[in-house]
């Protein structure tokens, strides 16, 4: 089976919550590994084999090392029959496809900057801010259940964690924060937390 | 047929580059669009439907948006029988997605951060710098001809793009210099320059 590297209450957390959906998390070879917080507590865990110490990481039974979030979601969302995406050739597959890229590569790195208050032209024109973020989900969103219908996909879930991370910057629209209660409903909200205690519990007697 | 919003010598290049590879520029109606660039020189175009102005950004037949290259270019080469990538199931499959979604969550923050001189340890913390993209590329690419193998895809090709468009920037490891070479070679960039030609000389018309 796949083994993934996580961390609890991380970045890698969206892919338990996914994989939770799926009903596979047993399917998973899950390590708990640490990592350096934003707090500047943890650290590099040299059981981790990701590069940078980060996580999530995944290594597939080919022995492929996969990196970044949206990667590892995609792969493990293939891999058991494409439950949770709009499959190649099928209407919504470009705006899939869309929502999966502008996660980390715009909502990542505006929501950094907008924590690390750097406001640098070339941050802002590469990557504009989480007011153009707020703008892009709104009108994305429309009357829809889910960005891509009404069906929960990985682009809901990824979009998502970044407001389960920062609550107070879910954009203020009615339609995104209606949306973004649903996923949180659609979501195993309380098994994800009670897994995530006992990988905080796990980390503690490694010390 | 799908409608690419295109400016020359921009991140939509690799678009033109990958659709001059597959053989299908002119199955794509290429719209020439201006953006305001690095230098402060063009604007934002009100041709162009990119709700922040910028470039790439494809319409489909169906009316379906895409934006981000990432997106643009496998949705594209999933259009015309994936030439450029390793279809979903096949090996590498997992390596492949991981370095797509590499290329807009690390190197391009990576790099605005290189270009901006922005050291913020959040930005470093969640991004690493090019340092870091170089010794992941060169691990990465080990003694392969291309990202994947023996085949060239739209890893290459996007990773390539950005140092195609910033020389000095490409990592100082022998094998990544002669893969940066060979993606060169592969692509047609003397029938990519003339494009862009034409289309400076279309952008200089309309103003």
């Amino acid at each position: 089976m796949p083994t993934l590297y996580h961390s609890p209450n991380t970045r890698s957390s969206r892919v338990i919550a996914q994989l939770l959906l799926m009903g596979k998390l047993d399917q998973v070879n899950v390590v708990i590994v640490d990592v350096v917080r934003n707090d500047g507590s943890g650290r590099a865990d040299p059981n981790n084999p990701h590069p940078e110490g980060k996580v999530p990481f995944l290594v597939t039974d080919e022995g492929e090392e996969i990196r970044e979030s949206a990667a590892i979601m995609m792969y493990l969302d293939e891999l058991y029959g494409a439950p949770l995406s709009i499959p190649v050739g099928e209407k919504g597959r470009g705006t899939f496809l869309s929502w999966m890229m502008y996660y980390g590569g715009v909502v990542e790195p505006a929501m950094v900057a907008h924590f690390s208050e750097i406001r640098h032209p070339a941050m802002i024109g590469a990557f504009r801010t989480m007011t153009e973020v707020g703008e892009c989900l709104t009108k994305g969103l429309g009357g829809k259940q889910f960005f891509l219908g009404d069906k929960i996909t990985l682009a809901d879930i990824i979009i998502a964690s970044a407001f389960q991370w920062a609550p107070h910057l879910t954009p203020d629209f009615d339609n995104v924060k209606s949306w973004f209660n649903r996923v949180n409903d659609a979501l195993d909200l309380e098994a994800l937390q009670a897994f995530e205690a006992r990988g905080m519990e796990t980390l503690k007697k490694a010390i």
